[in-house]
């Protein structure tokens, strides 16, 4: 860790800034826990699994896809293991962006989004989403911005840091965009497993048109809290697989071994993801009450995940008040702005974190105690 | 695993084409064992490290370099973790290459390095390492493909298929040429680990001139035999690393965390290699006389690794042999042309498979039973 970063841990700050559910605390559900000893404890661990990934672990997400998703594909043609998805972000880019070629990135959105096209020596072109329409899409901010080199959307669905879950008629016209002017639609999926008030969850890749020219990368890092697993998946049709499978092992490598088996696990017995979304729905609610009790600051309810979006605007930057609340209230939280020229303005508070409900009760009481003293030095009401 | 091999395996083949120590059997050293199954037990295993690495692997790391490559660094500025060498070598090369760049790459070498330079946009111009020559650098076959687009050199030492271990003398005269035409080198040692014969291993960023221009890229894979750990590094100077730092959540995001610390345990404490070099060292003698025995086929004593380069171009091609050898031995081995052009009339066979030493000579005895029956019919000697 950072030495900066060291120091707050050793001053006892609590951390809410960094997307891995109940960091620093153990949580490892026991059957998965039980097939990833098995793999080291009796040898296979050591040895590579075939470069695209273990079959049987590719089953299990077919018929995850199937059921979660309604999306259908061949275990053994569209699916690809990656070593977490921050390398299967890129990988699920890489075969279609060519110098100068632009890919549209609404934001806020998950930071690596906007230095990634430049990474293929293409062109972020940032196509804001707006606090009062939700955070959905707004079509006509993608249709201004398109040029002839337009050639890819980027979409992480649900979103980080809004929570926002893109709903079906947002997507669709998303769809249509992309279809109309033959584009390719990456969209990351990492934070799917988490979605609140039965708001439907809609798979870009099964709307009309979309299956063949869509990438979708997903995660067992967030909702399924094994980030230091490192186990992610890309799922595309026939054609776009021909292409990532001659240069998987160049770019990507094999995944670990005893993760996957860890995975096959997790995938195939997911009701424990189901104790973790009560936990995530009890705490967003307790800190959408706390962040809007506060004057001068407030957020809506999270529809997704861990994360809390919350506008402290009233009170002073990002870095301002990020500053602040590790002085006041030792609470490490994210700047808003990383995500986004919008994100001015806002703080990502990750009320994911820790596995004790009360750790959690006490970092965010700290921060309003901080902050209501701060609104009234400030005069905000 | 592929169907086409699995019907192999089915048959009871024995597959000596992987790079995978001692695969399929288990092997894991208990200490490196300990510490991962450690990971995972008390809950760590299922949180992020922070992108670049664990710090305390990184002093691990760091240490073992100055014992064994005499390379003095600062851990926590000259090294990164990579998910694996694999996609550690493209991220080496990653910062330096623009499109029409030229790499030269010497062939034979390992098959990612043709692909990767193209990968990049780049060109990738075949330098040839001569077998008359011992697969030694020639410098002037580098010099004659010098043109004012080469912008970079990549190197495998130890050589895979060859096991050339490079020479000093080799090398200084690649540094220089490196040195002279402001090119970067990529080294990848990841064999480093098994040298026999007290040959001199040379890690080439310590030669005069080459720190700055040089990115080492390592692996646990090969010699201490964990790669399905999927844990390579990194090491490079402060103005590279600079710029590596930036993008390396983008392109490699984090290693997995329990394999990071079976990985400490294992960079600390090496004693098992030596265990294992034994093994190989046996090995490499026993190939050695048994494809000399055969009539049409020879090789060299491997001065590394547990790789065999065995010359059938008597008895046919890489293609025709190594399917006569499934066929007649059922032993699957790999031709000899992915590794360049001059490996057409080689087989690279894995020596370094299996634990029990008899399953391997068993089936040295079958490919020697077959390969000598074909010689007889076609008349070699
Ligand atoms: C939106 C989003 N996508 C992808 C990732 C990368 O996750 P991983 O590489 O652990 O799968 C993250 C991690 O924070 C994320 O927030
Ligand atoms: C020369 C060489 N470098 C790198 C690698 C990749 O190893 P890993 O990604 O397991 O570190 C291999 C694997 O076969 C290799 O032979």
């Amino acid at each position: 860790m950072g030495t900066a970063l060291n120091a707050l841990i050793e001053r006892g700050a609590a951390l809410m800034c960094w997307a891995d559910p109940f960091f620093p605390d153990p949580v490892i559900p026991e059957h998965v826990k039980k097939a990833t000893l098995e793999a080291i404890d009796v040898g296979m661990g050591s040895h590579y699994t075939m470069p695209i990934g273990n079959g049987e672990l590719k089953k299990e997400i077919a018929k995850k896809l199937k059921e979660y998703n309604k999306m259908e594909v061949d275990p053994d043609r569209n699916i690809i293991i990656t070593p977490g998805s921050d390398s299967g972000l890129l990988f699920a880019m890489m075969p279609f962006i060519c110098p100068g070629d632009e890919v549209m990135v609404h934001e806020p959105s998950y930071p690596s989004n906007f230095l990634n096209p430049k990474l293929l020596g293409g062109v972020t072109i940032p196509v804001p989403l707006r606090a009062e329409n939700n955070y959905q899409i707004d079509i006509e901010e993608f249709e201004k911005r398109l040029t002839p080199r337009t050639k890819m959307v980027l979409l992480t669905n649900p979103n980080n840091p809004t929570t926002t879950v893109f709903r079906r008629e947002c997507l669709e016209k998303l769809a249509k965009f992309v279809v109309d002017n033959d584009l390719i639609l990456v969209v990351d999926q990492a934070f799917e497993d988490s979605v609140f008030d039965d708001i439907e969850f809609v798979s870009a890749a099964t709307l009309p048109g979309m299956w063949e020219r869509t990438v979708s990368v997903f995660s067992i890092s967030k909702g399924m809290s094994l980030s230091g697993y490192r186990v992610g998946y890309v799922v595309a049709d026939d054609k776009i697989m021909d292409v990532m499978y001659g240069c998987a092992v160049n770019i990507l490598g094999a995944t670990n071994t005893a993760s996957q088996m860890g995975a096959i696990a997790a995938i195939s017995d997911r009701s424990f993801v189901k104790e973790y979304n009560k936990i995530f729905d009890k705490r967003r609610k307790v800190a959408y009450e706390v962040f809007n009790s506060i004057p001068g600051v407030s957020m809506a309810m999270p529809e997704s995940s861990f994360l809390s979006w919350v506008n402290i605007s009233k009170l002073g930057t990002s870095a301002e008040i990020s500053k602040y609340i590790i002085e006041h209230a030792n609470v490490v939280v994210n700047e808003g702005t990383p995500y986004g020229a919008s994100g001015e303005g806002y703080l990502r508070v990750v009320h994911g974190c820790y596995k004790d409900d009360n750790v959690l009760y006490d970092a965010l009481a700290r921060i309003k105690k901080a902050l209501t003293k701060l609104a009234e030095e400030k005069g905000v009401q």
